[in-house]
């Protein structure tokens, strides 16, 4: 049936995230071993626990001489110890060795003095201050004990957890397989890039910008192409998809006569479309759907609207599902709003902006744009701000938080380093 | 010669970087077509131009009915014009057709009517508010003009410009070969990951975390392998590395007896170093030369120290190398220091922090180790607060500027969704 006024009753976010993210269970998700050197941005599957302990022993903490704590008793710079500078593995009473950072401790020597309170002279040092044993060394085990678990399993792996990971002798590293997302464009005006069209027709946008978002995130994109506005076809593709952990389709969700994937959805498996209307702008006629226990995201055909959906809905579905054990949300920033804009009442609004960084401060300026295919909009901006659905929009000067999706513009240095910070 | 006790001139990061940044001259950057869905994170090389209008026809901007302004004048809720509904390709004088948000405006009509200010009535819609012409109708070239700069030259593709680029049909996208980085690690206590070790060996952690760095930031890092502390064996290794666009080293800049690295680079090549020692902590015995044009990097062989050496010399040539329009920064985040440190005067301080959301406000805990060997601390951390070299430390309370890489930690709530923003 044709629904002509929109949705009787629209779900706040709030209340449709959660039935997503509760009614998604984790799958036994494999377990893979991947070279260290490829290992960056995936997620750890289980705790990395040191084999040894780091560093394995007494090294030293400064650039320096290495001695016996006992021989500077009573030490100051206008009685200086003189000790004997030696190139013997153990050093002896009286004696000290060079030694720079990380260098283990020689036997014989329990500390280490740091270059500026020596001085050298010929083959012997002038030791200016007293140490106590065990000063300016790195003891065995301080960076981190054998057992102990250097890394938790759902970290997303840096180039620091990496270098952690190499320091205690792992070459690979065990993670969670990437899940995989099917994505499916509906609607008869879509062509693919590089294609004909008609006079009425225009370019699939929606495949390209999820599938990259949902690479960026560690899922892998799976294509299921564009479909015509066509039950059969639709449906024939949606259940090629279901061989993924998830679907996410585009379209089709009040564009026409009907709300043609959603009610496919419905007819192919249980227990199908459970959320459709959201109390949100742009991505209103959002769907959240199962079928066999997976998710079937079904986010409007206007590019805008589907990238908001994809933020709301899909990175926290996709953060649980690739493992992490908290969800990773964009970097925040607190901005001035430089215009007031107004929003609906009872709808959570998505409010692109320009973030710049200008005398010190941080402003953000609204994107403006009717209707939700205006794609410019997203690359005019660099974040978005939520008002809330008890708000009828923003003040001119008000402090908002910017969710951001690109760099933040440097207006008053023209190269910004992080030096300047 | 020894260096006892240190570098006799230490020069400030703030002189050092600019020597590095206008010395590098772009040499004529390859320019490759990809194909979209590999151009993610790339960097643009030529201005994107709109190769037609966006939207290409005038189309609506909303949910509703098109029809022609003039059949509304004098219309309100009390006194409703009736509009026959049609599906006909042209509509006619008081006649109106369904359209939804992207769909063109049909032949005859000049604006659309939403949903919520009409009743439909079987075939016909009662019309409660006039419009005037073009209203809520996005008009051809509203989003981008023929012609224009859609993506301008030197920016890092993002899904969304992605979604630009194919939603005005471009199937690849220009952008710049990626700068090989070669990286070479020095010293003779190292040993690669997998191997056997003595007991005074450590495993390489540095080729590891800076080629991820590297790959991160959009270079292409090549691997040198570890050189032994010997002369013949590092020169052999750096001139092959000068078959790369840039050379970062770690180690042999102030371990052992001599300034090992830059002493060989200076050898092998003009002008060789010209700037050796740093006023700064950690990563003072960076080194940076150049070698027929091209950048060597010399960075300390502790983990920690060459990892901050990175992100304050390598991050910025390496934005400068790929082309991009202005440098990148870490994502920034002020924070308030939950308790006191000391740094030394006249050393820019480099100090990691855990930064995390509590109760509405970010708080920085230092994160603090003696020697820079230490890497749990890097992994502890999330990001890093610069303390100027005029300053002696920072207060507790104080708040910092820190520059993250990891993710904060959000301590008030179970799990953060950008809608809680």
């Amino acid at each position: 049936m044709a629904r002509l006024k929109g949705f009787q009753k629209l779900t706040p976010v709030n209340e449709a995230l959660p039935v997503l993210l509760e009614t998604w269970h984790a799958k036994k998700t494999r377990v893979i071993a991947v070279s260290l050197d490829l290992a960056l941005n995936r997620v750890l599957a289980e705790p990395f626990k040191a084999v040894e302990d780091l560093p394995r022993s007494n090294r030293s903490a400064v650039d320096g001489y290495a001695l016996i704590a006992k021989d500077t008793v009573g030490t100051s710079q206008f009685k200086p110890k003189i000790l004997k500078i030696t190139n013997h593995e153990k050093i002896g009473i009286k004696q000290a060795r060079q030694v720079w950072t990380g260098n283990p401790i020689p036997k014989g020597a329990d500390s280490v003095i740091m270059l500026e309170n020596i001085k050298r002279v010929g083959d012997t040092i002038e030791v200016w201050i007293p140490l106590t044993p065990s000063e300016n060394v790195s003891k065995r085990g301080e960076d981190i004990k054998r057992g102990d678990i250097a890394i938790e399993a759902g970290t997303r792996l840096k180039s620091q957890h990496l270098g952690l990971m190499a320091a205690l002798g792992a070459t690979k590293a065990k993670v969670f397989e990437r899940p995989k997302i099917a994505i499916l464009t509906t609607g008869n005006e879509l062509v693919e890039i590089g294609c004909q069209r008609k006079e009425n027709e225009v370019f699939d946008v929606n495949r390209h910008v999820i599938a990259t978002l949902c690479h960026e995130l560690g899922a892998e994109p799976l294509d299921l192409g564009i479909a015509k506005d066509d039950d059969q076809e639709i449906a024939e593709k949606l259940r090629a998809g279901l061989a993924a952990d998830a679907i996410i389709t585009t379209g089709g969700t009040s564009v026409g006569a009907s709300d043609l994937v959603p009610e496919i959805v419905n007819k192919i498996g249980k227990p199908g479309v459970l959320v459709h209307g959201m109390a949100m702008r742009p991505a209103m006629p959002t769907a959240l759907a199962f079928i066999q226990h997976k998710p079937i995201l079904i986010f409007p055909g206007n590019p805008v609207a589907a990238i908001i959906a994809f933020e709301v809905f899909a990175r926290p579905l996709i953060c649980k599902m690739i493992g992490l054990k908290s969800e990773e949300s964009r970097p925040m920033i607190e901005a001035r709003m430089i215009r007031k804009i107004t929003t609906t009442l009872g709808r959570k609004t998505f409010v692109r902006v320009h973030v710049f960084h200008d005398n010190g401060k941080y402003f953000a300026e609204p994107i403006s744009a009717r209707g939700s295919g205006i794609i410019s909009t997203m690359t005019r901006a660099n974040g978005y701000v939520v008002v809330q659905e008890d708000r009828e929009g923003l003040s001119e000067g008000e402090i908002v938080t910017v969710a951001l999706f690109d760099n933040v513009e440097w207006r008053d240095t023209n190269v910004q380093t992080t030096n300047d910070i």
